[in-house]
C-alpha cells in the first residue's frame, strides 16, 4: 500500500511511531496528484518544492501536534501566507496575504503540511464554478463549493482538506464523493482569514476518509469535551431518523440511503426512532435563505465598490438587495433560528444523534450544477455539528451518503457516534 | 477656522462644492497631528507622504462617494493593504496584509483618505494598552480599546475614525473623550479583516464630532433604510429612559448625565418615559461575559499555537479555558441573548430610542485602566445599534456622555433620532 492510500488516522499513527516521514507521505501524495490531476483538476495552487520544504520542516520537529506530518489541502477561500489566495474571483488573482487564516495557522502549528490550495466556487457562493471533476465519474460535479477539497481527499491526493460551509458546501460534496466530512458547531473554529459570505452561517469544515480522520482535526482545534468519551457502545445508541422538512425533495437514492443506514444501525443493535421535528422547523429553510441573502449585502460590498465589473451579477444582486430583504425580515429569521436551535438541542440527550440525508441524491452531471444544498442549509443555520458518512450508491453508481447531527457544542460526542456508526452505515 | 477643525459633515459639503480639496484637508489634519501627537500619541502608523498621495488620488476622482475627500483613522485591529497592522501584539509587528479589511476597502471606494493607523489595546481585548492619552487631560485614558481613534477624532487630528466594539470599545471612549460614536447593528458592517475577538460580539464602529458625521459612514456601508426618513420632529419623539440592570454601578456623574439628558429632552418637548427592562435582562451582562470568554478559546488559538511566549497571559487563559466555560453554558448564553433581543426589539415602535448611560463615569486616571465596559457589553450582545452622544462633564471636568439605542437594523432611524436629540443633549 502506498502512503497516499492511508487514511489520515493510519498515517498519523505511522508518523508518530517513526515508521513514516512527513516528506515521504507528501511525496507520495504529490505522485498521486501528478498521476490524477489532469482528470480531477482539484488544485488551484500546488508547488511541490514548497510542499516538500514544508514537510522537511515538520520532520525536524520533535513535539508532535495533532496533525503531525499530515498533508492538508486548503480550499482557496481560505488565506495562506505562503501561497496565493483567489477565492476563484477575477478580482483577487495572485493575492498574497501576510498571514495564514486561523485554521491554517492552527493546522501548521499542530504539524500539518499545507500541501496546496483547492478549487472552489467563486467566493464559495455563486458565479464561477471550480474546474474540479468528481473522481468517481469525471463527467459529474464533485459538489460545491468545496469542490477541490472533497475531490482531492476522495481521490487519495491528500488525506485531509479544509472546506467551508455556508449552505451545504462541505457536507454535500462529501456525499457526492463518497467520503467523510465534518462541519463543526458554528463559531467553534475561527473563520478568520476565510472570505466572509454570511457571518451567521460561515463555518470551516474538513474532509477525511474515516471518522478517526475527522477527530484529528477536531483535536487540533481543541473543540469542547474531546477528553470526555461518550462511554457507550453501538447497542446503547439512540438515533433519531429524520427526513426533515425537505424530505419531499429527496431523490429515491437519498431516501433509500437514509432507510438503509437506519436499517443497518438497527440490525447492529442501535435503537432507531423516527423523529418528526416541531412545527417551527417548517420555516427554517426559508430563514436560511433570508440570512444568506440579507447578509450578502454587506459581505460583498467591498468588491462591489472596488471592482463592480469583475463581480458576478449574482453578488451585485445581493449587494443591491435585489431580493428585497428587509431588516425586519432578517431579524425575524434570526429569531426563528434561535427558537429552532433551542428546540433541537432539547432533543438531546434523549437521542445520541439525528440521522438525516446529506444531499438530494447523486452528484449531478456537468460542472455548472453543483447540487442543491437543501439538506444542509437548515443545519448550518442551526449551528449544530454535522458529520457526513458514506452509505451506498445511486442508480448511476455514484456515492450517496447520509449525515449525523448533534446538538450545539456536541462535536466530541458526535465524533464518537461517527466512529461507532461509520463502519455500520459504510461497511465497505 | 482651519480645515482640521471642521466636522466631517461640514468638510464633506465643502469638498462636494469644490471649496476644499482632499489634499488641503489632509495637510491640515497632518499639521494638527504634528502639533499634538507628542502629547496624545494616537497613531501607530502615519506616513504623511502616503496620506497626501492618497488624498491627491481622491482629488482626481469625479464620482463623489459618501466619504469623498475625508481623512479617516483606522484602529490598528483593522487590516490595511498599504500600511502595517499589528493589533498591538508583539507577534504581528510589521505585518503587511495583501488586502484591505472590508470596512477600509469600502471607505476607500467611497472616497475616504485612509490617513493612518491608530493605537489599540492588544487585540482590542487585554494585555498591552495603547500609549494614547485623553486629549482633554493627558493624565487620563481616552478609554479603550479604540483609544487612538477616539482621541484622534476628539483632538481634531482626523474628522472620522474606525473603532471596534466587542464589549464597550467604541462607545465608552466616545464618552470619555466627549465625541459622538456609532456601533451599528451587529453584522450590518462586515468585520472581515478586523482581528477576531468574539464573533458574536465583534462590531466595527466609528467616531465623529457631530451626528451627521456618523451618517456619512453609515451611507458608505449602505445600512438598511437610510432612504426612509424618520419623519418626526423632536416633540414627537418618545424616549425610554433606562438605567438598565447595571444602574447601581453608575458613578454619580453618569447618573447625573442620564438625568440631565432626559430633562433636556423633556424640556425640548420630547416624551421621556422611564423604562424598566424585563426580568430576563438580569442575566444579560453575565451572558456577555460567557460569550466573550467562551469564544476567546478559538479566537486566539492561532497565536497560542504559533507563539505562546509572545501572547499575554490573559489570552493564554482564554485558550486554556481558565474560566471553565462549558459548551452548555455558551449555548445557554446564546439562548438568553436571543430571548432578550426579541424582548428589546418589541419595545419599538412604542419608543423611538432608549436613552442609557454610555460609561460608568469620567475617564479614569492613568493608562492601565481603560474603564469598565459594563454599560456597553449588554448592548453589544443584543446586536442593537448604539450612538454615543456627549452630554456634560464630571467632577474633574472630563466629558460624560450618554447613548441612545435602537432595535436591530434600526440604524437609520437611530441616526435621525441622534440628529434631533444631539443638539439638545449636547448644547455646546
Amino acid at each position: 500500500m502506498e502512503p497516499w492510500q492511508l487514511t489520515a488516522a493510519t498515517a498519523a499513527a505511522k508518523l508518530r511511531e517513526g515508521r513514516l516521514t512527513a516528506e515521504a507521505l507528501t511525496r507520495s501524495c504529490l505522485e498521486r496528484i501528478a498521476e490524477r490531476e489532469a482528470v480531477v483538476k482539484a488544485w488551484t495552487f500546488l508547488d511541490p518544492r514548497l510542499a516538500i520544504a514544508n514537510a522537511r520542516e515538520v520532520d525536524k520537529v520533535h513535539t508532535m501536534g495533532a496533525l503531525h506530518g499530515l498533508p492538508v489541502g486548503v480550499k482557496d477561500m481560505i488565506e495562506t501566507a505562503d501561497m496565493p489566495t483567489t477565492y476563484n474571483s477575477p478580482i483577487y488573482q495572485g493575492l498574497r496575504q501576510g498571514r495564514d487564516a486561523a485554521c491554517v495557522g492552527i493546522a501548521r502549528g499542530e504539524g500539518a503540511v499545507i500541501l496546496g490550495k483547492t478549487d472552489t466556487v467563486e467566493f464559495a457562493a455563486a458565479g464561477r464554478r471550480a474546474l474540479t471533476r468528481n473522481p468517481r465519474d469525471a463527467a459529474r460535479t464533485p459538489g460545491g463549493s468545496s469542490s477541490g477539497s472533497a475531490a482531492a481527499v476522495a481521490d487519495g491526493m491528500v488525506p485531509l482538506a479544509f472546506g467551508t460551509q455556508t449552505g451545504g458546501s462541505t457536507i454535500r460534496p462529501a456525499s457526492f464523493c463518497g467520503i467523510y466530512a465534518m462541519k463543526p458547531t458554528h463559531g467553534a473554529v475561527s473563520t478568520e482569514g476565510a472570505k466572509r459570505y454570511a457571518h451567521t452561517l460561515d463555518t470551516i469544515g474538513w474532509y477525511g476518509r474515516a471518522p478517526e480522520d475527522l477527530r484529528l482535526v477536531a483535536e487540533a482545534f481543541r473543540l469542547f469535551d474531546l477528553d470526555q468519551p461518550l462511554g457507550k457502545g453501538l447497542r446503547e445508541l439512540r438515533i433519531g431518523l429524520c427526513g426533515g422538512p425537505n424530505w419531499h425533495l429527496a431523490a429515491p437514492e437519498s431516501r433509500a440511503a437514509l432507510e438503509l443506514a437506519g436499517r443497518r444501525l438497527e440490525e447492529a443493535g442501535a435503537a432507531v426512532e423516527p423523529l418528526a421535528l416541531p412545527q417551527a422547523f417548517e420555516g427554517i429553510t426559508e430563514a436560511q435563505r433570508v440570512v444568506l441573502l440579507g447578509e450578502g449585502r454587506g459581505a460583498f460590498l467591498q468588491e462591489y465598490v472596488a471592482a463592480p465589473g469583475l463581480l458576478h451579477a449574482d453578488f451585485r444582486d445581493r449587494v443591491e438587495n435585489f431580493a428585497g430583504i428587509s431588516g425586519a425580515q432578517l431579524a425575524g429569521a434570526y429569531n426563528l433560528a434561535a427558537d429552532c436551535r433551542k428546540l433541537f438541542d432539547a432533543l438531546f440527550p434523549h437521542f445520541d444523534a439525528v440521522l438525516t440525508p446529506a444531499a438530494v441524491g447523486e452528484a449531478p452531471l456537468g460542472r455548472q450544477d453543483t447540487g442543491n444544498p437543501v439538506f444542509n442549509s437548515m443545519w448550518t443555520l442551526l449551528h449544530v455539528p454535522c458529520i457526513a458518512v458514506p452509505c451506498t450508491t445511486g442508480p448511476h453508481g455514484m456515492p450517496v451518503g447520509v449525515q449525523i447531527v448533534g446538538p450545539r457544542f456536541g462535536d466530541a460526542a458526535l465524533l464518537d457516534v461517527a466512529a461507532l456508526v461509520g463502519p455500520v452505515i459504510d461497511p465497505r
